[in-house]
């Protein structure tokens, strides 16, 4: 009626007349006010809080008056003092409408909140993860009209929260007579409901009101490391993050030799599905027991990973991989009970989404990178790198997006190098060499002091420096090249030509020693000549794949990329450049996203809409496949050089200060002039 | 186009016309005529056999020349030397249409075809099966345009089979590319599509074209025993039937002492549980060997029960099924895996579904005797009774239909006699005793002659008379009564009032002898004073539940009486009525229906629609609890008597001869008129 008091919501402004005595909760529902609440308006979950304001709102034409909500009543009299409400907030379901108000709903109280993803990124997620707790009031049986309980249950989610065609599983069932006894018929359930979905699932039930929140993982499940954040699925934080080494190592290092395994050894792949199965338990409760909360109470686990993986996960026989056309068993995002899974560390009932994989070789966790990256949204031309055993690249703009996979091998994570180690503490993963001197220093992880710093060796001491790790060979190879240790070929001079007695002679090659440890019984660190060819091949691979999806666009050049992958995090962008790893941008244009590929696997935790977005873009995305492209090959074998040192500076003068250095007898080809790389290449 | 020659089929009287050249099959499909293919017209599994017919077909309006339908091709030829054809059978994906002509679709080139059920009854089943064969040809992997194998599968099955929203578990997932690659990228795959739902799934595949069928269980989960029919999924035939004991005995011999058992022993339902469980696959495995068939293929499982048995099977701890009001935990149909109940002996994707529960005392075994037995379809009002440890009872029409349960206990079934035996060979199964002499002759299952028969110790020694089960004490009761032995308050008289020495003191009461085998080593098999309170307490527990019902309904007499239950079949209905284990009615209208049950769950297993129908059904039924019901407790009281001998005869005689009797001295209350029986024994 035109006479009932005017409800108006902040921030999203809807407004509505409603008879005095409304509880707030209640207008807020007939407005679609997005409003949180788990018991339904009992006064005991306070998801409902708001803070009602009071005064004069000329700019919403109303005066509220001091008396325009109802007394704080007993219900939040005693909630305040049993747990505490923040000053100025009112139980929504308590406090009622007498009279003109605004209502402001604070953000935690939004069901759909906002979550920052991280501090560097502009974009947040919209919670609306695939399970919620809600509370409900279960009518008693009655012997004279018979119903199951599970029916009365359905009926009382009908009634309370208008959810219709729920269903649970054998476990539920089990747990669901004596819950609602000893709820005395209220009990909370964790209701499962997947994107696009009609019906919901009853994953758990608690007796009467459950408090222990619910939670989720997201896992990233790579070649070499798994790595978990665990989420609260309420609010979307980050309550631990943790990772193990994948048990399938001992069945062969890279992807092919996993594959291979499971081609000579008849149930190899049955024995790896078992071993990260296991894996992925023993993460579950340790991650579960840095954060303190019950293994149980994680409902949800989202996963990304590569093909490979994909099938080692699922169980099934990854060999089709191995071959062309490498065809996927199923390439679909996928939907399952954890148990299908075996993941019996945590909820029996917990619920699988792994994402879609875009083709034999780029497989879900690129999938995840776009969904984190979003190229598919992007107004400039982006190229988004994954760097790993295998790199995925993803170029493309709002107008396009195209993947590939490219086959960077294990160097690039300091496998195959002569001196290097996975990161971890001791290992080499800065180096500068100065250009005059051709002298080294050098950062090793677990220490912020440079080598040359005065205390750096009591501050190492608990390590040592133990070895040399991806990003320390990356910057230890572009430094070498920019100091003119080594040419444009690869070839590391010898002392006389590069005036330094770093350059070893080894066999018919040379070495450049790093650091000596060997005085006090530590390794000697130094870059082999085989160790750049290692590397040579792995940033050809990455390069080629880059130039590759170029071509198929018909483009030249990138506005920007991004580094993705752990690894990518800790890649100096300067030196990947000058190595040639990826296609020439503005300096300032390359910048790290971290860990894309799990920040996608949190964003489609806690966000169904974001599993029918990525569902969607992945359809749409052009997948090209390098393995029988031949122009591949040309360009692999084009970008085994490392630029000279001309071309990285004069991109790198303009937007850092680096001092001017003097060629060495090896650095003839830097009097060449600008042009570009790839066409120099050829020459 | 009106000059296109016109195809009419018989029997559905379907017609249209096609171009010449139109395959038979693809006609029949556009015109949504009944004809089977698992193929899709490949000429490879000969479902879609036709019969066409030639000469002048007035009624039809049409002449059908020689040359109507194209030439015999090689296929069928092919077909026909290696298999055989019928006689004037085509392949209907062969024969194409070159002129108007008739086709005759048989009965088993139906998808839908009727399976007569028994030679006793009217009513046929409708295929319908849940899970169905299709042959599809999928398209092989494209490195250019990559998907996975399964959603090349998907596509195929859209376009060749217009079937959408398949779906698979990891299991198949995994059989997925072996089979694609072995079978050409021809594959069968076995499709689940549960009633009512939108999407199928996919439960098993196999490379070409599987010949191996698919088939069902229809499970009878009974208290004691545990009965399953082998169904063939494609026509409904019955291929084995198998029983074993429930395994459940050892825990209680009732459903009570099970539920006493899970109450009193913490993991005592777990234990339960898995027994039932481990009884069901080795049932499986026996009747899929005495079929010949592997027990993989078995992809249906459907399961009737009581409710205690339902819980225990579904592993749901039965304690509230103990107390009033017994609440069940769940009364709806179920659909789930036969994963979820570990029956790994059978397809590890089957599909298990459970019948709805009417209520807390009756089960799912009496919802399959409603399906079988169709009360609610009965123009007349029926009595269905399902004798058992616990009796289910129906009453009703097509107007309403009534449901209880009544606690019979287990002396019907020979327990709790003292020469009492379950139904085995050597057990008495029929007893007649003349009323003249009073002395008796029996007959023993597995024997075809009567004791009084010469040669019959020599056809029984075998076996010997081992003792008597439930319809023999039945029998011995009644025609005590009938001979005067015992009065009707169930009294057996001394040797003096009744004029025999078979009647034997024993203690303080008296026994009758029906046969002594002591001299040969074998049992005195007596009837007991005991004997007879047991069974007056069965009888009265049936009577009253019937009579609550027909209070219910507020009718005092039923136009017929089914007797259903493996037991039922065996009990003779004179001696049932006499006994008043059911309320009066004319002879000719007590009828047995077998094993209902097993007959629904049979029903159930073919047809999809009979599930729905069930479901509805099971919803409709008014449900009566005769536990907590003052009426009952009064009926019960009031039907301990055994009818005096009037009113059964007044019965008998009109449709059976028998011998006029004179009554003994325990007969004096003969005299009373007709009156009903439940007025006379308030008396």
């Amino acid at each position: 009626m035109a006479d009932d008091p005017l409800v108006i919501f902040t921030p999203s402004g809807k407004r509505g007349r409603f008879p005095t005595g409304t509880p707030i909760l209640t207008a807020a529902r007939q407005l679609g006010v997005d409003l949180d609440s788990v018991c339904g308006g009992r006064g005991i979950c306070s998801k409902c809080q708001v803070a009602p304001s009071y005064g004069d709102f000329s700019k919403h034409g109303v005066t509220v008056r001091d008396d325009a909500l109802s007394d704080w009543n007993a219900v939040e009299e005693r909630y305040d003092r049993v747990r505490g409400l923040k000053k100025g907030r009112r139980l929504g379901c308590q406090a009622t409408v007498q009279g003109d108000v605004v209502i402001d709903v604070p953000a935690e109280s939004q069901v759909h909140r906002q979550v920052v993803r991280k501090a560097a990124s502009d974009r947040a997620i919209v919670m609306d993860a695939a399970t919620r707790l809600v509370l409900v009031e279960v009518a008693e049986p009655d012997m004279h009209e018979p119903s199951g309980d599970f029916e009365r249950l359905q009926d009382a989610l009908k009634e309370q929260w208008q959810i219709e065609g729920v269903t649970a599983g054998l476990p539920v069932l089990r747990k669901l007579q004596p819950a609602l006894r000893k709820g005395k018929w209220q009990v909370t359930v964790a209701l499962h409901r997947a994107q696009g979905a009609a019906t919901s699932q009853v994953l758990d039930i608690w007796p009467g009101l459950h408090e222990g929140g619910l939670y989720g993982l997201a896992i990233d499940l790579g070649s070499t490391t798994i790595a978990a954040h665990l989420c609260d699925l309420d609010d979307g934080r980050v309550l631990a993050s943790a990772g193990i080494m994948n048990p399938q190592i001992r069945f062969g290092e890279d992807l092919m030799s996993r594959v291979s395994y499971a081609m000579m050894n008849p149930g190899g792949d049955v024995e790896m599905t078992r071993a990260v199965r296991e894996a992925i338990n023993t993460l579950a409760v340790e991650i579960a027991g840095e954060a303190g909360i019950e293994p149980a109470l994680i409902m949800e686990t989202v996963f990304v990973c590569n093909p490979v993986m994909h099938h080692l996960l699922l169980g099934i026989d990854p060999v089709e991989l191995g071959q062309a056309p490498f065809a996927l068993a199923t390439s679909s995002a996928l939907d399952m009970p954890a148990s299908d899974l075996d993941l019996d560390a945590i909820n029996p009932q917990a619920q699988v989404y792994i994402l879609p994989c875009i083709a034999g070789h780029v497989g879900a966790d690129a999938a995840a990178v776009a969904l984190s990256e979003e190229p598919d949204r992007s107004e400039d031309l982006v190229l988004i790198v994954d760097v790993g055993t295998n790199a995925e690249i993803l170029l493309g703009s709002k107008e396009k997006v195209l993947a590939c996979s490219s086959p960077t091998g294990p160097a690039f994570e300091g496998a195959q190098i002569s001196s290097g180690q996975r990161a971890a503490p001791g290992a080499i993963e800065r180096v500068e060499i100065d250009p005059t001197t051709k002298e080294p220093r050098f950062r090793i992880i677990g220490c912020d002091l440079w080598s040359d710093d005065p205390g750096f060796a009591e501050a190492s001491a608990a390590t040592g420096v133990t070895g040399i790790c991806g990003s320390g060979i990356i910057e230890a190879v572009a430094e070498m090249r920019l100091a003119g240790i080594m040419d444009a070929t690869g070839l590391i001079g010898s002392p006389g030509q590069v005036g330094t007695p770093r350059c070893e002679a080894t066999d018919r090659t040379h070495a450049y020693l790093i650091h000596d440890g060997s005085a006090g019984g530590g390794p000697r660190i130094t870059v082999t000549q085989g160790d750049i060819r290692a590397i040579q091949l792995a940033k050809s691979a990455l390069y080629a794949g880059a130039r590759l999806l170029m071509d198929e666009l018909g483009v030249d050049h990138v506005d920007r990329v991004t580094l993705a992958g752990a690894f990518g995090a800790h890649i100096s962008p300067k030196h990947a450049m000058v190595l040639g790893m990826i296609p020439d941008a503005p300096l300032d244009k390359v910048t790290s996203a971290g860990n894309a590929a799990g920040h996608g696997a949190r964003i489609a935790l806690c966000s169904r809409a974001a599993r029918t977005r990525i569902e969607d873009a992945v359809r749409k995305i052009h997948k090209v496949e390098t393995a029988v492209e031949p122009k591949f090959q040309e360009h692999f074998v084009n970008a085994s050089a490392v630029p000279n040192a001309v071309d990285p500076f004069d991109i790198l003068n303009s937007v850092v200060t680096l001092p001017k250095v003097h060629y060495g007898a090896a650095g003839g080809d830097g009097s060449a002039g600008g042009g570009r790389r790839r066409q120099r290449q050829r020459s």
